[in-house]
C-alpha cells in the first residue's frame, strides 16, 4: 500500500472557545481547600517543651486568622507585590503569615535566622521588605540589625499570651492587631505567575541569593509532591514539620498538606531531640521530614536513656531524608526499631525539595531498599534532570557517567532575584546548574557523588568526597565523616578524611575496612581524628572550613 | 498599642527575572517520561480471548512508535491544530495514536463507537477530522458511514498481523505506514493551553457536543488523580484500563500511568466477564476502573463456575467505579471475596472523572466504609464545588441542603466546542453546571441525589431517586432498580419504580422494606417487575426510555 505525500492540509482553526477553564494555579487554591473540605483538620504547636503543652487550630481558624492578618497588613500600607518578612521557627501564626501575605497578592521573604546579622540585613534590604513581622523569641536578633534596616516601617511581633519582647519596645503586637480586623478579606485574583515567596540561599561565597516562588511553582510542587510514588501524604497523616519554614518553603509542607488535609504538628524553635521525642509519641506524628543529623541526634538520646523510659516512636511510618546523603546504617534503626520508613529526597532552594525521592518498595527487605536508596530518589513528575559533562556535551543515564547535574520545570527558579550575573551563571541553555555532580540511571534515580566545587580530581579521575564519607560511616566506630580533596604533586589532589568516633579505631583498620569497599586509589592517605565537624546553616559539612583547616596547617 | 493607617506603601515593583521557568503543562512531559525513567513499563494488550495471548509492550517502544506515526501523519498532511479521529477500542496502538496525535500539536477526536450511525458521522464532521484511524473489528462501522463523510481525507488501519479490515479496500495499513518511518520525531514545543483533545458526550437530546480538553488540563488532571488520596496509582501498580478510552481519556488513566510509570493492561475490546477474570488472574492487575454493571456481572459470572474454576482475582487492590451509584452490597462482595477497595469516584465528559473520589480508610470496617461511600467521594485537588438553589442562591455545605452542582477548576471546561447555545446553557457566573443535584457536607463529601432531569417533585419536596434505586437493590431478591417521576394529580409527581427480580418477591414486600429504610412519603405505590432495564450508551439507566414507556401506557 503506497503512501503519498500531501501538501499541508488546510488550515482548518480550531476556535478557542470550548477549550478549558482558565483556573490559576493560585495559592488561594489550598486556602479554600483549608477552609472548606480540610477545615476541621489541625495545626498543632509545641509551645513549652518541659510540659509538652500544645495549641491546638483548626484549619478554618489559621484561614481566617490569615483573612485578619491581610486587613492588618493592608492596614499598615501592604500592597500587593511588596515584600513583607517574616523571621520565626515553626508555629500556627508562621503559617498564617505564609497564607495572608502570599493570598493578598503580597510576596513573603522568609528570613532564613541562621544567616549571620550583616547577611540577614543584606536580604532584608535586598528583597525591599517593608514590614518584618518577627516570633518575640527572636526580637534581639532582629533588634541589632534593625538599624541597618531603613526600609523597615513596621515590625509586628508573635508572641504567645503574656509573652513580652522588650528588645523591641516599639514594634506591633500581632494579637492586638488580629483583635480589631475581621476574617473576612476580599481575596484578590492575582496571575499565576505571580511573585509569591522569597527564600535567600545560604551561599558559602558570596551575597545570598534571592529565589522568587511563583504561585503556579508553589500549587505545582504541592500537586507533584502529593502523588502517591512521592510524599504520599494523605489527609489521615498526622504530619511533623521541622523543616524550618524559612527553608525552601519549609519543603513545601504547609501546601501540601493543606492541600490534602492532614493535620501539621509543629515544633515550634523546640527542635533538641527530647522534645521532638516526646512530641511524637505526644501527638502520634506518621510522616515526618528533616535533615539525617537531626534524626542522628535523636537516636543518640533514645539510647542516652534509662531503659523503660524511651518514648514509644511507633506512630512514625514515613521520614522523609534530604540535605545530605542518609547513612545506610540510619535506615535500618529506624526501620527495626519503629517501622519507619526512611525515604531519601534531593532537592534545593533554586528547586524545591522532592526534584528526586522514592518511597521504599514494601516488598523489599530493608537491606535491598538500604541498597536502592543509595540513589537520592527518582524523578519526580514536573522535573526533568540531564547530566552535562565539563564539556558541555549531554551525557547518557546509564548510572555511570557522571556529569553535572542540571534541571528544568515549572518549579525550578529561572535565575536569582535582582540579580544577572549569578542567574546568567546558573542558567545553561535553558536548565538550572544544579553545583550538584552524580549519575542518573536508566530508571531516573539520581546518585549525587559530589557537589561540583567538593569533587576530587585524582590523576584525572573523579573521586566522590560523598561516596567515601557514606563507607566510612559504615565503620561501626565511625560516628561521621567529611572528605576533602588537598593537594598532591603526583595525583593532582588526594582525599583527606576528617572523622569523628563513637570508639577507638587506628588509621590502618580504616584503610582496611575502606580497601574491601572502595577501589584501592580512592582510599585516603590520611586521616584527621576530630571531635567535631563543621556544619553549614543547612546542616551540611562546611568543607570550605575544613580546607581552610589544612591550609592553615600547609600556610 | 495603637495601629496607624498610612497610605499605600510606594510600589517597590518586583522584577519578573528571579521568577520560576515558563515550563509548559503538556503531555509532551508524560511523553519525555514514559521514554526514559518509565521506558521499562509495560503496556500488554489482550488480543486472544480464547488463549488469554497478550501481546507486551514497553513504554519507550510506545513512544517510539508513536514518533513513526507522528512521522506517517506529517506525509499524510496533518499539521498543528488539524483534527485526527481515532475509532478503536482500548489497545497499545490506540495509545500510541494519542501520544503522536497530541504531541505533534494536532487534535484527537476519540470518537464514541456507541454512537448510531448518524450522530457519528455527525461528530467527525462537526469536529473536521481529516484523517480516521480505526481497529480493523470495528472496519465495518465506519465504512458505513464514511459515505458521509466527505471531510475525511485518509483511513488508516490498525489490524494485528494477518487481520484484514475488507470492508475498507482503500485504507492505509498503520504497521507499513510505520515501517517506513523514523522513531525520532521533532515533537514541537507548544503552549500548555492548545488543544489537545477532543471529546463528544452523548447526551440523550440534541447533538452531541464536543468538550475540547487542553494539553494543560490533561497533565494537571493527571497529577492531581495520582495523588495518594486520590487515584493513589504508584509505579508498583498494573492498572488495568477498562474504561474506553474514548470515555474522557479512559478516566485519565494513560496520562496518570505514564506519569507514575504504572504498567497498563488493556482489554482490546474483549468486555465480556471471562475473558476479563481470565486476563486479571494471568496479569496480576492491582487496580482498575469502571462502571458498576461490569463488576456485577464479573460477580455473576464467577458465581455461574464450577466449583475450583474461579479464577484468581486476589492480586485486585483497588476499584474506582463511576457513571452510577455504586450498590453497597457490591463493595461488600469485592472487599469479602478478595480484599480488594471499591472507592466511588464521579466526574463526567466536561470535568474528567475524579473531580471527587476518596480511598477507603484503612482502619474501617467494610460496612463502616460502605455507610461513609454513600457519598460519591470527597472534593478532589484542583477541584472546586459550590451547591445552587433552583432561585439561583448558593446553598450551605451542610450535607442537608440539596441543590444544582456546580463546579469549576483548571480541568473543567469552559464550554462546547462550536456550540454557543450549549456553551451559553451550561456556564453560570463563571462556574459550570454538571446538571447532577446533590449535597455536599462539611468536609467536601459529594451526594449526588439525582440528575436534574430526574429529580421527582412530590408535595413540593424533592425524591431522591438514586437514593430510591440504592435501598431497593439493598433487598437481596432485587438485581436492578430504576425509579422514575410519574405525574400525579394530587402530589405533583409520586415515584414509580423498575425492578428486575433476583428471586421472587412481592410488591408489598418491597414496600415494607422501604418503609423500614426511607420516609414513609418516598415509598413508591407502584412497582414494575421487568426482564431487564434499558441502559444509556455509558451504562446508565435510560430514563427517557422508561419514561416513555409510562406515556405510551398512558397515551
Amino acid at each position: 500500500m503506497a503512501v503519498e505525500t500531501f501538501e499541508p492540509a488546510q488550515a482548518r482553526p480550531v476556535p478557542q472557545a470550548g477549550l478549558m477553564m482558565d483556573f490559576p494555579l493560585t495559592v488561594h487554591h489550598v486556602l479554600r481547600r483549608m477552609q472548606t473540605i480540610h477545615g476541621a483538620s489541625k495545626v498543632v504547636t509545641l509551645v513549652d517543651p518541659e510540659t509538652g503543652a500544645v495549641t491546638e487550630r483548626e484549619f478554618r481558624d489559621v484561614v481566617a486568622r490569615a483573612g485578619r492578618l491581610a486587613h492588618a497588613l493592608e492596614r499598615l500600607g501592604v500592597r500587593p507585590g511588596d515584600r513583607v518578612a517574616s523571621l520565626a521557627w515553626n508555629n500556627a501564626q508562621h503559617l498564617e503569615v505564609y497564607l495572608a501575605v502570599m493570598c493578598m497578592g503580597a510576596v513573603l521573604h522568609t528570613m532564613n535566622l541562621r544567616l549571620h546579622g550583616d547577611q540577614l540585613a543584606y536580604t532584608v534590604e535586598h528583597a525591599g521588605d517593608g514590614v518584618v513581622i518577627v516570633e518575640s523569641s527572636l526580637g534581639g536578633q532582629l533588634a541589632e540589625v534593625l538599624p541597618q534596616l531603613p526600609g523597615v516601617r513596621h515590625v509586628v511581633v508573635i508572641a504567645e499570651p503574656g509573652e513580652e519582647c522588650p528588645e523591641l519596645p516599639d514594634a506591633l503586637d500581632l494579637e492586638a492587631l488580629l483583635a480589631q480586623e475581621s476574617s473576612h478579606f476580599p481575596w484578590p485574583e492575582i496571575d499565576e505567575r505571580s511573585a509569591a515567596a522569597l527564600c535567600y540561599t545560604s551561599g558559602t561565597t558570596g551575597d545570598p541569593k534571592g529565589v522568587m516562588y511563583s504561585h503556579r511553582s508553589i500549587v505545582l510542587h504541592a500537586l507533584a509532591m502529593a502523588g502517591a510514588d512521592v510524599y504520599g501524604i494523605t489527609s489521615r497523616d498526622r504530619v511533623l514539620a521541622l523543616v524550618p519554614l524559612f527553608h525552601a518553603m519549609g519543603w513545601g509542607l504547609p501546601f501540601v498538606c493543606g492541600l490534602v488535609g492532614s493535620d501539621i504538628v509543629m515544633p515550634g524553635r523546640h527542635l533538641k531531640p527530647a522534645p521532638l521525642a516526646r512530641l511524637i509519641e505526644a501527638q502520634r506524628t506518621t510522616w515526618s521530614a528533616g535533615v539525617p543529623t537531626l534524626w542522628l541526634d535523636l537516636l543518640h538520646h533514645l539510647d542516652s536513656l534509662p531503659q523503660g523510659e524511651t518514648p514509644d516512636l511507633s506512630s512514625l511510618q514515613t521520614i522523609l531524608c534530604g540535605g545530605t546523603a542518609v547513612p545506610e546504617t540510619l535506615v535500618r534503626e529506624y526501620d527495626s526499631r519503629f517501622g519507619a520508613e526512611m525515604i531519601e529526597g534531593w532537592g534545593m532552594t533554586e528547586i524545591f525539595p522532592g526534584a528526586t525521592v522514592e518511597r521504599a518498595d514494601p516488598d523489599d527487605s530493608a537491606v535491598e531498599t538500604g541498597a536502592r536508596r543509595r540513589s537520592a530518589g527518582r524523578i519526580s513528575p514536573l522535573y526533568e534532570l540531564r547530566l552535562v559533562g565539563d564539556e558541555g556535551t549531554v551525557l547518557p543515564h546509564d548510572g555511570v557517567a557522571v556529569g553535572n547535574v542540571e534541571v528544568r520545570g515549572p518549579s525550578v527558579a529561572s535565575g536569582y532575584y535582582r540579580a544577572p550575573a549569578a542567574t546568567a551563571a546558573a542558567v545553561h541553555d535553558g536548565w538550572l546548574r544544579t553545583g550538584d555532580v552524580g549519575t542518573i540511571d536508566g530508571s531516573g534515580h539520581l546518585r549525587i557523588t559530589d557537589r561540583a566545587k567538593d569533587v576530587i580530581k585524582s590523576g584525572g579521575e573523579w573521586i566522590s568526597s560523598q561516596d567515601l564519607e557514606g563507607e566510612l560511616i559504615a565503620h561501626p566506630a565511625v560516628r561521621e565523616a567529611a572528605v576533602i580533596g588537598v593537594a598532591d604533586p603526583r595525583w593532582g589532589e588526594r582525599p583527606l578524611a576528617f572523622v569523628v568516633l563513637a570508639a577507638p579505631v587506628t588509621e590502618t583498620e580504616l584503610k582496611e575496612f575502606l580497601s574491601s569497599r572502595v577501589a584501592r586509589w580512592w582510599v585516603p592517605e590520611h586521616f584527621r581524628i576530630v571531635e567535631q565537624i563543621a556544619r553549614t546553616t543547612t546542616g551540611k559539612y562546611d568543607k570550605k572550613i575544613l580546607r581552610s583547616l589544612v591550609d592553615d596547617d600547609q600556610g
